[in-house]
């Protein structure tokens, strides 16, 4: 009962072992990563088309929930890039940005996806997260971080433009160059181009100058903020907001408020399907981060009780004013790097973020859109990797295929088509490889007992016995393939008298599959042709007992290919 | 180029041959096809809510082109059973069945199925039918023959009734049951016992009076002609139509008329998904009968040249007045039997439908319906058939949901439903088995080089050295099962210095399950535990080679796993 509790909720377990260095090193980490999070989380709102403390709420409550039932001790819940723009490209769907609908809409997309989350961690389905190939991943995340710096050149640029693919919003961009205010222009140039220097070649710098690697790190990760205070101060100082540079405005200060999603069957509906997406996407994300940064001390994490952990942060955030949330990157490895210790790390962030919420939301006022769409650009170019083309292409051109397709459809046609796409596409190319097996004929390598492939290798061969070794479970959609080939093998003229089937490579015979066996073990009785099976494992054999097959096999059953070798080559 | 047509147009090829046997042959088969089909024509027209001309003229132009373009000498093309329910299924939900828009979406559906045929057979693309697995067409077979014989109930009462699942049909035919028309159900129920009598007792009735198996096959065979011509002359004689029997009355006599399908963007939009539907299962069905046929007289036939001769009859049919068709395989039994030799009985058998075109239709304008309906659900019945259900219980649980959720889904929501979530399913289990695949520790069977389950088997084993025998070839859905199981399996404890996985069951590596091997090796390096493979085969090799894997591989890899064994189990 109590091994069952602590399984569900892993704070009673890393709890009761608390220590002081534990506190010290969590702490030092949590004010790390929540100077990091104040701009970041204005900028995700803004991504998500929502307003600026819809970043901040997400950044609280959720990540205090992930700390108590989550595994990762590294981890950092909250907004991140990807799924902002897949909760903008979603909701853009069904309310107009601004409106309070669309608040509401954001909401249910979190309550949504965590209720989803938590369903598939309970029912222990983590592994259906799977069926997303690591190549499809690279393929998004590239094609989104091209997606979301673009769709932020609007605030560099001070104009308004709108859509949700690569082809809508430069249209869009392009429709309204008019309209570009210059003064927009400069702050956000200037930001990308500070940002981009900090993130490359400020560390070097204090590194030659003889700065500790420590206060080099914090000083690089103190970029943003340093961008935020220096355009907001100008603009504030200037009054460059009369001159149609758009700012932030005003943020309501205080604690995230108590909000209810909305469960109408019409908006539900239409957000199920985004939601189920954006839950897989951000759990996918997550566990990867997870799992990189717990083997790295030996930790395991347990991905059933992550989508509980997410889940658990999502229907938090849709109590409180947030939106759609998971594990990101870059923050969860700043956390890391900072030396966190345990999930207390995150509630001491949650902690900072509060005061923020409270105290400092008057001083972002005359923050220009433009700085946080300069941050945003510079954190999600570096998602931008297009060598995954090179490697799939070099490896494998199925695997090529899946990820050129993500990409396009992904910019083209909106996350959602090509993330789906994707998805389907790599499945259908696996299936369409496993219903065309290789086929191997194989013979007996001298002086060992071990079968070969005769055209690979130098073998010796029977001339009236044909071994095959099929590279591939036999199911539905290779039954016919195998009935094809044997007749088409076995009437093209030599003598052949026994064909033995090397079952080493079958893991698993479906029903179909023991028809079309059946089958053939019939035609080649009628033709007066042995019919043997080699080398079937345990669970493929416990399965054949159950039907008629062995019973009716015109042949015999050899536990490995030499006895089968040793019964028929001596005879010819 | 000669062979190349000749390919695309087999008549080329048996047609320089044909002798005066052959010709004899074929039209004794002909001939007793014909028979057969005159009544089965317009029964089937009736299922598809078709006028019943409708059937005879798909019997005539599409058997002609099969003849030209199809590879089996004994498959007889036109309308059938489970293809007229699909096909009024499919209609049902854009027209008014008797309305001439019901017609021509009939015709459309007919030239879209062709077409698609066609093009699968030039992209020879026919391996995409295999993905219907066996129980899930026995399954929808059975569910279809239930759905097809509950719809003819209504003519068997005399009421009017809709419907297109069971629930809709049973509930409506129940609020319609004041209705019934009493003399219409004496000859339905005396016709439906007439035929089941026919089917079952006739036969042996008249071997037992010492007819020649010929004539009493002959005589079994005219059942449905004898039931058709006593029930008419009755209604003829008695006057029975002005008593409220409903019968086929008026069908136009002569050729089939040229028709053209519409293509009008809202119908072909609404069409085409079923179009599909009805292609694959018909030429799945047809291929089997086909193939089964073509066995016992050592022929062969081609898939990919089938898709191109069922795609020619479909559109013969939509050309001609007619409605979707495939191979049946009562007809092609019959043909079979009768001793069909050629394509060309087909030709005949188009001729004898031709004079019954012209010559014959007014004959039946008395033919009541509740006779054409007694041969559906005579010839039906014995499509149903639940032993699958019991079959695939016993073998595999996979395939048993498989078959009953097609069976409910068809009976309670409707073919297409039913089908395709058959399919779905059953593709979706098997992913799900590839992605938890079996793993088998493996050690020596003394006394050979043969290496097996040391669960399973009596094997040498050696403490220090962990082998692997993954049953599945790996890729992205069981990437991450290895990386967690091997994590799991060196870190449980004993002093394991080398870990070596046998690819003997590995088919296939993707990119994604590469990713997981360099994991894999990286981990085990930082632990000081070897990584060997063993047993890897050609192509996965070939593809292994195109990465850095084996370059980085912290171990060997071994042509056998005997080679393995010798390198590592005499250290201990």
């Amino acid at each position: 009962m109590i091994d069952q509790l602590r399984r569900y909720v892993p704070v009673l377990d890393w709890g009761r072992t608390y220590s002081r260095t534990a506190f010290s090193n969590d702490m030092i980490a949590a004010l790390i990563v929540t100077i990091m999070l104040i701009p970041q989380s204005l900028a995700y709102a803004l991504l998500a088309g929502l307003p600026p403390e819809a970043g901040i709420y997400a950044s609280i409550v959720p990540i205090v929930l992930y700390a108590i039932f989550g595994t990762s001790r590294a981890l950092a819940v909250g907004p991140v890039a990807v799924v902002s723009l897949l909760t903008a490209s979603a909701i853009g769907q069904v309310a107009e940005a601004g409106t309070a609908g669309y608040a509401v809409a954001a909401l249910t997309l979190a309550f949504l996806s965590g209720g989803f989350l938590v369903l598939l961690g309970v029912l222990r389905l983590g592994f259906l997260a799977n069926f997303l190939s690591h190549p499809v991943i690279a393929g998004f995340i590239t094609a989104s971080g091209i997606l979301i710096a673009t769709s932020q050149l609007k605030h560099i640029l001070g104009v308004s433009a709108s859509g949700h693919t690569l082809p809508e919003m430069l249209h869009s961009i392009y429709t309204h160059l008019g309209e570009i205010n210059v003064i927009t222009l400069v702050i956000g140039v200037l930001a990308t181009a500070f940002l981009f220097w900090v993130r490359k070649g400020l560390k070097p710098l204090l590194k030659r100058m003889g700065a500790s690697p420590l206060l080099a790190d914090v000083l690089t990760k103190a970029g943003p903020v340093a961008a935020v205070v220096a355009t907001t101060l100008s603009v504030w100082l200037l009054g460059l907001d009369a001159s149609g540079v758009r700012v932030v405005g005003e943020v309501p200060q205080g604690l995230p408020p108590l909000t209810l999603p909305s469960l109408s069957p019409d908006l539900v509906g239409a957000l199920l399907m985004p939601a189920i997406l954006i839950s897989v996407i951000g759990f996918v994300e997550s566990v990867s981060v997870a799992q990189t940064l717990a083997a790295k001390k030996r930790q395991r994490i347990d991905p059933d009780q992550e989508l509980i952990g997410l889940g658990a942060a999502n229907l938090g955030a849709a109590f409180t004013g947030g939106y759609p949330v998971t594990g990101g990157f870059s923050r969860s490895v700043v956390n890391y790097d900072a030396g966190a210790d345990t999930p207390a790390a995150g509630a001491y962030t949650a902690v900072g973020l509060s005061i923020a919420a409270v105290g400092l939301t008057p001083l972002v006022y005359f923050l220009p859109n433009a700085t946080l769409a300069a941050t945003i650009i510079v954190a999600v170019l570096s998602l931008v990797d297009f060598s995954i083309l090179k490697k799939t292409w070099n490896y494998s051109k199925k695997d090529f295929a899946a990820v050129a397709v993500t990409i396009l459809l992904t910019l083209g046609l909106g996350v959602e088509v090509g993330v789906a796409t994707g998805v389907l596409l790599s499945i259908l190319l696996h299936l369409y490889k496993t219903s065309r097996p290789h086929v191997a004929e194989v013979g007996l390598v001298p002086g060992t007992q071990h079968f070969r492939n005769i055209h690979r290798h130098q073998v010796e061969a029977n001339p009236h016995l044909l071994t095959l070794r099929v590279d591939e479970s036999l199911y539905f959609a290779n039954a016919r393939f195998l009935e094809d080939y044997i007749q088409k093998r076995v009437t093209s003229g030599c003598d052949i008298r026994n064909v033995v089937l090397m079952f080493s490579a079958i893991n698993d015979v479906d029903y179909s599959a023991l028809e079309s066996l059946e089958a053939i073990n019939s035609r080649l009785k009628d033709m007066q042709i042995g019919l043997h099976l080699s080398e079937v494992k345990g669970p493929v054999m416990d399965r054949l007992k159950k039907s008629h097959l062995l019973e009716q096999l015109n042949g015999r059953v050899f536990l490995s290919q030499f006895d089968a070798w040793q019964a028929f080559a001596g005879k010819s």
